[in-house]
């Protein structure tokens, strides 16, 4: 049974109804359906596409310029943190639930301009994919990206992740990197004749804990970096010189760096080391210098700040398009068994953005 | 079907056809009613004890002193090393295959002096017994030591594991300790919100790596002391700042410290870090002052020397026993896929313990 929801009513009714039907990664299936069913019934004016979990949907206005929003269906796994709860009332009111701020209000704010912005001053593309929760390769965006470009093109794009209701602008890049050591073998009783490679990876915790992120500012936006030891492991058995160890590292760069210049730093860092790049994203420089941008900032009224997290931006400021993070919700909860969203800002975001576009 | 082992012909066809029966740990029933049987067919001079997969056997001859003979019959998992191979001819050869050197070469010499030293200057027990490549706790050694305590009772115990036919005195005492940091989890991407566990471990392993481990001269043997990682784990995911990470360290420590001493040992070298002791087993004094112990080294016509490892000579040194370890084979074989024991080893263990014991 296909869940009816209703997207020119209340959006923060329409947050709730998205929280209640559960999209952990790879299991959007029931939500894309609802989502597709809703703009197929409720916004006749849109060009629909289904793709693989994925909805796409746009105007055809021959406007001068095209404004892309995007939002992601998938959540992290639930965390007895559903059904959906109301908390407080009012102004303060918020919503509690699997996937309310990451990015459920987001999704909302969307469909909601998707059934109501019938007039906009820009051409409008709306995308709703899936597995943004996981590795890169699996990324619905990046699928659609391979598969079907034309949909991805545009003057701006706005991704609706969590940004607590302000232009958050471009984003950090992030890369993982293994450290390996490698040793050798020996029984623990005549340890002298091994080599350990657990105690070899000291160095580089050393190095980690010493190290010294740097802020770097653009745009007026501090992207603030960061380096951190993620995952460890290593032992054969418990009387066992261990012969390897790996330490997994991640690094959290401002966009003024490249891919090739983060590895660059990390090789010096680690310099040593045997290093090896499991996975990686470029950042996204925030573009506020665009014309569409420009109009953005102005209509949310304040300052843009940085975005820390990697998000989806990448992929549009890497073809070009300048790129925003502008949605509901304190990205710090995101991920965590307590997110929860605040109602006005579900309404600033609709009101703002409602303002940008034109109705 | 059980297999005919036959005790009183060459003891290396018995290593060989010990060897071909596989036993590892928990899954030695099939070698214990083999070891069972042969004992009652072929030794009715003993009396026999079947306990679960151990087998006991003694003389009661009503002599002065009783030398306790203790050989396990499990061994660590097949690695692609059964059946036995024959390599080499003469005095040369060797047996590789899986428990050649820990310890079917020990068991093949206790069951052969079983049964052919029928005539002996001491009374005589024979311990094979199960699960001694597991925790300390399913040790059958120490499961009869609990039940059966009579059965270990005695003048010198002679440990049969591997000691290049060179009489091994004592052994080192072993601890297992996992060092436990803390931190608080947050996004990578704003790691200054949380403190990384995993960082936190960087401080031990550099003292780890500068640790310079004693060696203690005790009856002229040299305990060679060693304090190695083995373990360590630690991670939440990929962008997550870990909030726990937990290293092993094993310990082997001389036999002049107890455990309380090594604990106490490693409480100051890991100081300031949570310190938990996992796994422990005190060490052996080498007790080479008893006249047993005396009559044996003589026999053996050689000096002394400590044994590194752990072995259940402990567990007869805490029952107040003097105990040596004295079997055929390379100790540091023992566990690797490569193992293989000499066949002059065997021979001349069979000849100094007949020499030793009487026939």
């Amino acid at each position: 049974m296909t869940v009816i929801l209703r997207l020119d009513g209340d959006p923060v009714e329409l947050t709730a109804a998205l929280v209640d039907i559960p999209s952990v990664s790879g299991q959007e299936g029931e939500l894309a359906a609802a989502v597709e069913g809703a703009l197929r019934e409720q916004a006749g004016h849109l060009e629909v596409v289904r793709s693989g979990n994925a909805v796409l949907a746009r105007t055809n206005l021959g406007r001068g310029s095209r404004v892309v929003l995007a939002g992601h269906l998938d959540t992290v796994p639930i965390n007895g943190n559903l059904p959906v709860r109301w908390d407080g009332d009012g102004d303060g009111a918020e919503l509690a639930g699997c996937g309310a701020v990451d990015m459920k209000g987001g999704d909302a704010v969307m469909l909601h301009l998707a059934a109501t912005a019938r007039n906009p001053v820009h051409d409008l593309t709306f995308i709703f994919y899936d597995c943004e929760e996981l590795d890169a390769a699996r990324n619905g965006l990046g699928r659609i990206e391979r598969e079907q470009p034309e949909w991805l093109a545009g003057d701006l794009a706005i991704v609706c992740e969590p940004s607590n209701a302000v232009v958050e602008a471009g984003c950090q890049g992030t890369m993982r990197v293994e450290l390996r050591t490698e040793g050798r073998r020996a029984h623990t009783a005549r340890a002298w004749m091994g080599v350990n490679a657990i105690h070899a990876l000291g160095g580089a915790l050393y190095r980690l804990d010493e190290y010294q992120p740097r802020t770097a500012e653009i745009d007026g936006c501090r992207y603030r970096e960061g380096l951190q030891a993620v995952a460890v492991r290593g032992g054969v058995a418990g009387n066992v010189v261990p012969d390897e160890a790996v330490l997994t590292v991640n690094y959290r760069f401002a966009p003024d760096r490249s891919v090739e210049q983060a590895t660059e730093h990390l090789r010096a860092v680690f310099d040593g080391y045997l290093l090896t790049v499991v996975d990686c994203a470029a950042g996204a420089m925030p573009g506020l210098s665009a014309p569409a941008a420009r109009e953005l900032v102005a209509a949310a009224g304040g300052d843009p700040v940085a975005k820390l997290g990697w998000t989806d931006v990448a992929r549009f400021a890497a073809a070009g398009l300048p790129a925003v993070n502008f949605g509901p919700g304190d990205p710090t909860l995101a991920h965590t068994k307590e997110e929860h969203v605040p109602v006005a800002q579900i309404r600033r975001c609709v009101e703002v953005l409602g303002r940008f576009l034109g109705r």
